[in-house]
Parts: structure tokens; sequence; C-alpha cells
């Protein structure tokens, strides 16, 4: 059989897996929409089957043979054509699902489902005591799969490797303690500032039915298409795919907090102009798949914050957004909910933090991770080396665990390697502005007639065409020019966030 | 292997293929309300697979042995007990997919696929002729697949034999000729009557919002939980179930027609109340599958008219859908909206249609399709014959085929000798009601205080805690201690018009 017809065969049977994947990701966001209360258990049951179904097509023998021969042939030889990319990440998937035993992932799977509901219930009851033994479990069965799958790697790498192809810790710790440096003395300026907003028109209530029209507006505007999608609520935001013309965001409403519902609307969709800008002859395949964890979330954050906290955003969208949320905004001018949509200020809470303090919120978490995958922390010490770092980078000491290290669902669903990606995405966007700034010639003047069509194009060409053809840093390597760098962001920051709190 | 043994080996395995089953009444619970409009291509190939899977378990040749050793033993012998019933209906089942040749089953998949998107844009365009050709290759296929099932039946009852286990065309001929010259009489009758309800308090505009509470208050009214379903909207009210504690319900809203959104209520959650009063450790397995469709349409009938349109129904609930409806229903009284909600008038199409015409509808298509399987009547000639049988039974000449023949989805689909269940829902939910106003000594006063729960409780004992362990036909007669008969239908459509018409 030709390489070709062997390669049409594997991404025959990797998009029926697709198709099965696809199913799974519609039971979990039916869960997440509306689910029964009394239907959970079911459901769980329906979800494992399907895992069962997806974990055989994925470890198929026929499968690794078919990919260890094109590994060999002349198509994989262009590492980053379409064929060439699918056929190498395909086969280092199926490596690294083979060098799993099959108790392992059983025994991965239940812990964090197990330790997904002692979360929920520590967290609860704030019961740091509760929660550690599962803790405990989930990191030393990780410690076993990062021993399996290390290949001169640290453990800690072989994990992040899973979110973030291609990325290691050494480096990121560098461009991450760069960051820190300026963060905090950012934070420390901003505080001695003179004007300082003071988030009042966030707090004017505004009824939901309103906020959801407006949500539905600013999608629709920057992009995000209705025919291949849809918004609804849920408690934690969020963006699945369940097809190539099925890309579904999630947002929250709260009356007297609007930002909550726009900017999650804001974020999710920009996760969902990725999704809806992969190409669709791909799905299900590598050149149809995001690339890495950390360039998804650099388009969330570039137009939930780069394009959302603009002041020439909001001087576009005020009259509109203040017509729509119907007298509730009397009074209200685009500067003034530009300037709240700035504020800055230290806090406990990660997914509530503001742009300059979340990513201390995140260097917190990936040190610790660190520490403790590297064995140099118990998990029995981690509250304490988390408060302490509170202390350390943003001045305040978390009152309980509830509000400090029992706060994230991560660890308890096994997620550990993947929180870097968040600031990866924040350093990413900025790179990225930079660059469509310098290809486009002045972006801001856009946004203020809401046109965000040349940006989200240059994105298109950029990045969503290429799926995961590219490994993250050189994708955006390639669309930016330079190679992964703190700068850009701190100038960002710096440059408006001096304007906003009149220092400059 | 002991035959318990056996038996707990189907059961697993057939309560997978349920898993698997209800993932893909997600798959279409979910197409049905809200797919993004260009993901229908991807859902259908999601679908697809499925059906694949599900397919090829439910033809596993281990399964059949394993059946057929079942039904030798002693497990076997008591044919109504669970397990007995178990084994004779998975037989059953095994056996009729067994002998279908895959090429049939996919030929006839592809073409009521073809047949439905066929139908959609015939009717949207009012041409038979674009449909014809999809009804002859349909009506071929049922044909084929009716010459391998029928073991000494008519062809048309080894059709009918799918939807309603045991029933015979020649039996249900005889009982529907009575009711027909019953409710062609009757109609006549009210046509002359004196005191004829006009329908207009069903016209007042009713915010949709306001309908929506009150649907959702009257299903929980009468027993539906919402802990184990949900109400939803969508263009052709529909109740699904995707597992033991998620049975949803799914009405439309017209602000300009309340009982559209009631009833459709009512009907759904009737539906539901028996969905969610099956066996749930049963489910999947005959036990805890409901008997029929007859069985299934006598549960939603009985909610939607036999207490949704009663004179003590409106009396009781009156004073608070008047309140909820806010104000629209000023200057009403209770018996101005029931006298609407028992108006009777021949009209065109089948789904509007009051409890008397109804089944004047039900019966046309009924003897169309037998004559279709019987060849007695050609696909070409079956408009004629349509139209003339609405002149002769309703009165009324359809000005369109868009209105006439072209207005039902079911040929397109393939459902030949479905029809016939709705009038069998009918006639059986006159039997039950007959039979639980003579146990539990009248019903009316109980509705009057709009307490629902003896008559559910009794529902629960007769009907739904049986499952499928008896043929339709005799679960019924084992409720109400009488054979299938048309005089209680025809008796309390009678009785109750004449006080609405004032004849009486």
């Amino acid at each position: 059989m030709s390489d070709q017809n062997v390669l049409d065969k594997v991404s025959e049977h990797v998009r029926e897996t697709a198709l099965l994947e696809s199913t799974q990701a519609l039971l979990e966001w039916d869960e997440r929409t509306g689910l029964p209360k009394q239907a959970g258990g079911f459901r769980a049951e329906q979800v494992t089957l399907l895992s069962g179904i997806i974990h055989r097509r994925k470890t198929d023998p026929r499968l690794g043979d078919q990919l260890r021969q094109l590994s060999q042939g002349p198509l994989a030889r262009e590492r980053n054509s379409q064929q060439g990319a699918t056929i190498d990440r395909l086969l280092k998937d199926f490596e690294r699902n083979a060098r799993l035993p099959t108790s392992l992932v059983e025994a991965l799977s239940k812990a964090t489902v197990l330790g997904q509901q002692a979360w929920e219930k520590a967290r609860h009851e704030d019961s740091w005591d509760q929660f550690q033994p599962h803790m405990e479990e989930i990191y030393s069965l990780r410690k076993q799969e990062a021993e399996l799958l290390a290949s001169g790697d640290t453990l800690y790498d072989a994990l992040l490797d899973q979110y973030e192809e291609g990325a290691k810790s050494e480096e990121l710790t560098k461009t991450f303690a760069d960051l820190r440096d300026a963060l905090i003395h950012l934070v420390q300026e901003l505080s001695e500032a003179p004007r300082k907003p003071n988030g009042q028109s966030w707090r004017r209530p505004v009824p939901i039915e309103n906020q959801r029209k407006v949500s539905r507006w600013i999608a629709e505007k920057i992009g995000y298409c209705f025919d291949r999608g849809r918004l609804d609520e849920t408690s934690h935001p969020f963006c699945t795919t369940l097809g190539p013309d099925d890309c579904r965001i999630l947002t929250r409403y709260q009356t007297n907090f609007f930002p909550s519902g726009f900017y999650g609307t804001l974020h999710e969709a920009g996760h969902g102009l990725y999704e809806q800008g992969l190409p669709t002859d791909w799905y299900g395949l590598p050149p149809g798949t995001f690339a890495s964890l950390g360039v998804h979330e650099s388009q969330s954050r570039l137009w939930e914050n780069f394009v959302g906290r603009s002041s020439e955003f909001w001087q576009w969208c005020f009259p509109e957004v203040a017509r729509q949320v119907g007298g509730a905004w009397d009074g209200l001018d685009a500067q003034a909910v530009y300037r709240d949509a700035n504020l800055v200020a230290p806090s406990l809470i990660r997914v509530e933090a503001d742009e300059v303090t979340y990513n201390l919120h995140i260097l917190i978490r990936f040190e610790i991770e660190q520490e403790l995958m590297a064995g140099e922390l118990r998990v029995a010490d981690a509250p304490q080396a988390w408060n302490a770092r509170y202390e350390h980078y943003l001045g305040i000491k978390p009152p309980s665990n509830q509000d400090g290290i029992l706060q994230d669902v991560h660890w308890s669903a096994g997620l550990i390697g993947y929180f870097p990606t968040y600031t990866l995405g924040n350093l990413y966007a900025a790179q990225l502005v930079e660059a469509a700034e310098r290809d486009l010639g002045g972006l801001q003047p856009m946004f203020a007639r809401g046109d965000f069509r040349p940006l989200l194009e240059w994105l298109r060409q950029k990045i969503h065409a290429f799926g995961f053809c590219y490994h993250p840093g050189e994708l955006v390597q390639r669309a930016c020019g330079t190679a992964l760098d703190a700068q850009p962001l701190v100038d960002y920051l710096r440059s408006k966030l001096s304007a906003v709190y009149g220092q400059s």
C-alpha cells in the first residue's frame, strides 16, 4: 500500500475517533448547561463507556504500525507540512499512550474523579486535611506517569509538554522571572498613583436579559459566527468544540457585576474565534487542531484584554452598550468605564484578578507545582508555601485555604503543568499584538471604529490557519519574528496603566 | 455457566448498548434545541457512526447464542416475569435484526435521510412530484423488509408489530370503524348545536415569558419531576429519554395561541410521567422500557385531554393561570376557557385537530397506508385518495398537497404502520380513565382540587411499573378488565361535548 493510502486510512481512523470525542464533549457540555440533578451518575457511565471505546481506538496496534511505517517514508520528511505534522504528532501521541500501562491510566482516571469530588467538598468546608491525601495520590500517580514519559527532561517538563509541546520549564522560569520583577514593581507604583479608578461603574445593576443581548452583540461584532456556534450560560465559563462547525462558548452573568458576563464572553469568544479559524477540512487531525493551550489562551486574552480593555474599544462601544443596558449606565461615559476596566489591585482569587496581578497568581502556582514534582516540597507543606508566596508577591495573606490553595480545580483534576500556559498566553498575546500593530499599521484607530476584521484576518493567517503544524513556540516566533519575551507585555501594561492612573 | 449468569452477561451487554443509544438520543435532542446552522452535516456523521456501533452490538452472534440458550431454560418460562420478558423481547429483537441484510438496513437508512430532506423541500414548495419517487422508494424498501419479517401476517402487520407488538390491522379496522361512525355522527350533531365555543380566549396574546412559567408550573403540578428532567423549546414538541433519571420534554410557544405551549407541555409531560414511572433498575432492558407507542400515547393524551380539557381541571387552575399570565386573561372565567378548550371543528391539519376529529385524520392515514402496502393503491394515486377521504370523513377538501398528503413527516421517515398508534392511544386512555374512575371512585373532584397524585399512582401501579413485561393489549386489558373497545372514548366525548355545546 502506498504511503498516501496508509495516511488516508490513518486519517479516517483518527477522524472517526474525533467523532466519538466530540460526542463525549457534547455529553460534557450538556452536563454543564442543565443536566437534571439526578442524572449525574448515568452521565458518568456514558462518558466512561465512550472513554474506553476511544482509548481502545487510540492504542490500536494497527494504528501504531501504520504510523511507524509512515514516519520512515517521504511524507514524514516535511515535518511542518500538513501531512508531515499529521504523522509526527499522531505518532508521538500514539507512543505516549502506548507507554502508559492501562492500570496507571485507570488509576489516574479514578483518582481524579474522586479528587475533584473531594476538592469540591474540601473547598466548601475549608478543609485542607480532607483534600491532602487526594492531592498526594494524584501527584504520586502523575510522577509515575512522568517517569515513564520523561526522556532526558525533568519530570515536570514531561507533563508540561502535554499542554505546551516543546516548552521547557527552565526557559519559562527565566522569562517569568523578568515578568515577575517588572509586575511587582508596577503594582507598587500604581498603588501610589494619584488617580486610581474605583470600579463603581461595574457595580451598577444591569438586568441579566440586557447583559445577554450585549454579550451576543459583542461576540458577533468581533467576528464570532453564530451559524457555527452558540452562547450559553454556566457556572464556570468555558469554550468547547463539538465539530468543525460547532464551537460553543459559555459565560455567566451577575446582575451586580457587569464585567463577569461581558469579559467572560469576550474571553470565550476569543477561544471560539481560534477554533472557528482552524482548517475545517482537517478537523480531528493535527492541522485542524489548536497548537497548544498557551496559544489558545493567547487568543482569548488578546480579545478580552488587549482589545476589550483598550480606550478606543470603549470609545466605540460605549454608546451602544449604554443603550442596550437600558438606563443602567445613565450618567457614565466611555472614559469612566474604560478606567474601571483597568483597575489594578492585589486580590486573593486568580479568576477575578486584573491583567497585572493575574500573572503573579500563575507564577505562585508554577513555582509550587515544580517544587512538588521535584520532591523539594511535600504536599503537606504546600498550603504554607502558598500563603508565604501570596504575602511575598502580592502583599496579602490568604485568610483561609478555601480562598488560598483550595481555590482552583486544576490539581484535583490531575492538571499539573497546566498553569504556566495561562501566563504564556498573556506573553504570546502581547507579542502578537505588537507584531500585528507593526504589520497592519495601528490597531487602535480600527478599534475606535469597531473594525476588528483586519486583526482577525491577521490572526487567521498567522496563527489559526496552521493548526498544530508548528510547535507553539515556533508558531508564535514565525508570526512575530521574535522568541518568547516578557518585554512586550510589560511595555503594554506600563504604557496603558500609567495613562489610566494619571502618571504620564 | 448457569442461566442466571448468562442472563447477567446479556443484561450487561444490552445496558451498555443503552448507554450508547441514550448518547445518540442526546445528539438528537441537541440537534432539535439549537444546533448551530452549519453543524448539521457533522452531527449526521456522529449519529451514523454511533448507529453502526450500536447495530454491531445488537447483532453480535454471541448475544444471539446466549439468548437462544436462555429461551430454552427455566428463566424464560414465565414469559411475563421481568426475567422472562427480558429473554422473550430481546430474542425477538435480535432475530428481527438478524433477518434483515445489512444492505437493506443501509438502503432504508439512506432512503429515509434523503426522503426527509426531500419531504421538507417538497412540502415547502407544495410539490408532490418531487416527493413521489422518494415515497415510492421508501414503500418499496419497507415492503421488502416486511416480506422478510412477516410470518403468516399481512405485510402491513409486520410493520405495525414494530410499534405495537401483537396488534393486528384486522382487529384495529373493526374497532376503528365503530369509532369512525360514531365520531362522524358526533361532528354532525355538534355542528348544529345551539351554543358553540368560539375559541377567542385562546387568541389573547400572552407573553412567552409568562407562558414558560405556566408550563413549568403545570408540569410540576401533575407530577413531572424536574430533578429527573427538563423542559425546553423546539419547533415540533417531543419527549426523549437520555437515561433512567433524565427524561426531557419540549414544547413550543406562540404569543397569540396559548394552548400551543400549554397543551404541548401537558401532552409531553404525560409522556414524561410514563418514562419517569418505569422501573429505573431495569433501564435499557424490556422491564424498564415502555410497552408500545400506543400505550405511550395513551399517557400523553390522558393528561392532555381527559385531565387538561376537563371542567374541574379548569375550575382548579384558572385562578392561578390567570394570575401567571399577568393581566392577559382579565375578564375571562374558568368556564370560558374550558369551553374554548373543547371547540370541535373539522380542519386540515392533524396536529392542530380537536379531540374528536383527530381520530378521523388518523383513520385516513391508516386506511391509505394499508392500501399502499397491500398494492391496492399506487403511490402516484395517494394524493387523490387522501383528498377524497378528507372530503368524505371531514367534509373539507384540501386546497393543496402541502396542507394535504405532504403535511406529516412520518412516511418520509419510513414510519409506516405508526399512525394507528395515535388512535390506539386515545382508545386506551378512555379505557384507563374509565377503570381508574371505577377503582378510585370519582376523579373529577380530585381534579377540582388539583390533586393528581391518586390518578398518577394508579397509572404507576397499573401501567408504568410493568414496563414491557406484557404486550400492550394484555397490559391495558389487565389494567381495565376489558379488551380494546371504542365505546369508552365515544361515551366520554359525547358526554363532555354535549354539555359544552348546550345539548343536554
